[in-house]
């Protein structure tokens, strides 16, 4: 295209999508197993189902996320690679726990002007983070709409498609009185409460630690969200028979639980339990929010929360070397969970 | 949330989001069939497989896409319902012509701030085409990103998941040098070249006519993506051996068809065969557009490309009243489309 022409005059430019489109290819079909029949730039992405895993009554079960405003953390350091594992991994474990296993994830990144080197690093974080899930990136759009996004601005959008056998959905219903619940630590914010986060810490320099931390600050921010299925995996091989996980994104530790709770159960989760790190308190303090406000937005240090029974705890933590006994499930407090001090 | 929660004041409304997902719940529902074990606000949505259609081969068909800037005009319109439309028939569209009937749709919406009349307008709009597409609205994410959206600006976008049996994937390779090409008209600009039609049109008063043209500009510019599944199960039914299909998106009549063209092959397409409806002349004339660039960014009136058999087209065109013969393919023009005067 030439400088003329009247599409980038109106500020779109179509070769600088094509150049994106050369530079994620190879990120791209590195991701692709014998289950992908298609090749990067057809107009759908192919997944052959039965290649990978046969099973009696195949459900598929799909979620849509983005990640937030952590992209605007992304553009204040100028590093894009780790918000592609983010949205990844968010994905793989919103269906993580329904119990299903990832099969493929499209992706959708837009700006108000297209740059190549940004969307290849993006897609490149992806790209990885599937083959670390061993799913297929089959597909994504990349999108320049200036007028919609402030410049330098960047929205990053993941699908993910997985499977689960039906009668090894997990839904929470055969959670009990008394099961324990096991935390898994979380790596930072993972991909929540960043308009906050970022409100609060604003005025602090980004590239020193802050106080009482070792590393940067900005490091800390842009931490990526953390995929909890190697850790799933390994208490399933261990055969511990797990009766939910709840993901802890937007809505925190107050909201997500109750999402799996059986009608008349609660969660008792006890303070002081799980060690919260100090982010989370710098972001209280400068941000001057109240531990309820807290626990309703931010992870706290928990991503995960795995309900057992109680006899089974202590092999669980066995097998994950991180993981806290935070709480249990209780008849007390129905679909909530209260945090004693 | 009480007005000076921490998270309000870093411009973010938890409970506007809340209320969105209240009112969009109703219509969501409308579109789940027997195949869909999830309700509303789970994880992940959960989409049994095999309820469908048992086939020997599943093959899974995937596509991520947006509208673009056509948020714009609903936004400068303040009309939201339409634009749902849009991203589920340029989805369903996008799978179609690899030969894939549609089981699934999830959708993302994004802006400044959420509004919950809004929100519900657009979803309302989804639901609405995927009733029409029987397709089931399994998932979605509302994001609030102040910082990242202008003010008012919103982005929207799709992902579609489809099912074809293997035999029966429509790759184009089938595709012979003599092959008529069927045009099915667009209703419009469909979903691509907002950007560039915007700039052209913007001094224009869009709530009146345009010269010669009956309608006002605005509805003009708003009316939705057409949908061709209709078209192309008419077509089956009436036992048509489509060689291909091409979507007409992003990329015009020029860079799409190729897409499907088998090694060796290209497309002549006859200038003047088919209408080009006066607003893309009214976008060429004020934007100073080049004919080269319009072809490249607009459907210029054809928003599918049917490839068959040359002996077929009379009973084609018998069973689609509207309808154009608009080229053939041939040997000449290896991976191209030109367009002859």
């Amino acid at each position: 295209m030439t400088p003329n022409d009247a599409y980038a005059r109106a500020g779109v430019n179509i070769d600088a999508g094509n150049l994106a489109t050369q530079l994620i290819k190879t990120a791209v079909q590195s991701t692709f197993g014998p289950a992908v029949l298609s090749d990067v730039g057809s107009f759908g992405g192919l997944y052959r189902l039965l290649a990978a895993q046969p099973m009696s009554d195949p459900v598929l079960v799909a979620s849509t996320d983005g990640v937030g405003t952590k992209t605007k953390v992304a553009a204040r350091l100028g590093r894009w690679h780790s918000i592609g594992h983010d949205i990844v991994n968010h994905c793989v474990n919103d269906i993580l726990v329904q119990g299903a296993r990832p099969l493929f994830f499209l992706d959708y990144v837009a700006s108000a002007h297209i740059d190549p080197p940004q969307i290849a690093a993006i897609v490149g974080g992806i790209a990885a983070a599937c083959r670390a899930a061993n799913c297929a990136l089959l597909g994504g759009e990349t999108a320049e709409m200036p007028g919609v996004y402030h410049e330098g601005a960047v929205d990053l959008v993941g699908t993910i498609v997985g499977l689960v056998d039906r009668r090894a959905i997990m839904d929470g219903q055969r959670i009990q009185p008394g099961d324990a619940i096991l935390g898994l630590p979380s790596s930072g914010l993972h991909t929540n409460g960043y308009t906050l986060a970022r409100h609060a810490l604003d005025e602090l320099d980004w590239s020193q630690p802050a106080p009482g931390m070792a590393q940067p600050l900005g490091e800390l921010l842009l931490t990526p969200h953390r995929s909890y299925l190697p850790h799933v995996q390994a208490l399933q091989a261990a055969g511990i028979d797990i009766h939910g996980l709840a993901h802890i994104t937007g809505g925190g530790l107050i909201d997500n639980p109750p999402r799996i709770f059986p009608p008349g159960l609660g969660a008792r989760l006890w303070h002081g339990s799980w060690p919260v790190p100090p982010l989370f308190d710098l972001i209280q303090r400068l941000g001057n929010v109240r531990d309820a406000e807290m626990r309703r937005v931010f992870n706290m240090g928990l991503g995960m929360l795995v309900v057992l029974p109680a006899e089974a705890v202590e092999k669980a933590q066995a097998t994950l070397s991180e993981s806290y006994l935070v709480g249990e499930m209780t008849t007390d407090n129905n679909q909530q969970v209260t945090i004693n001090k």
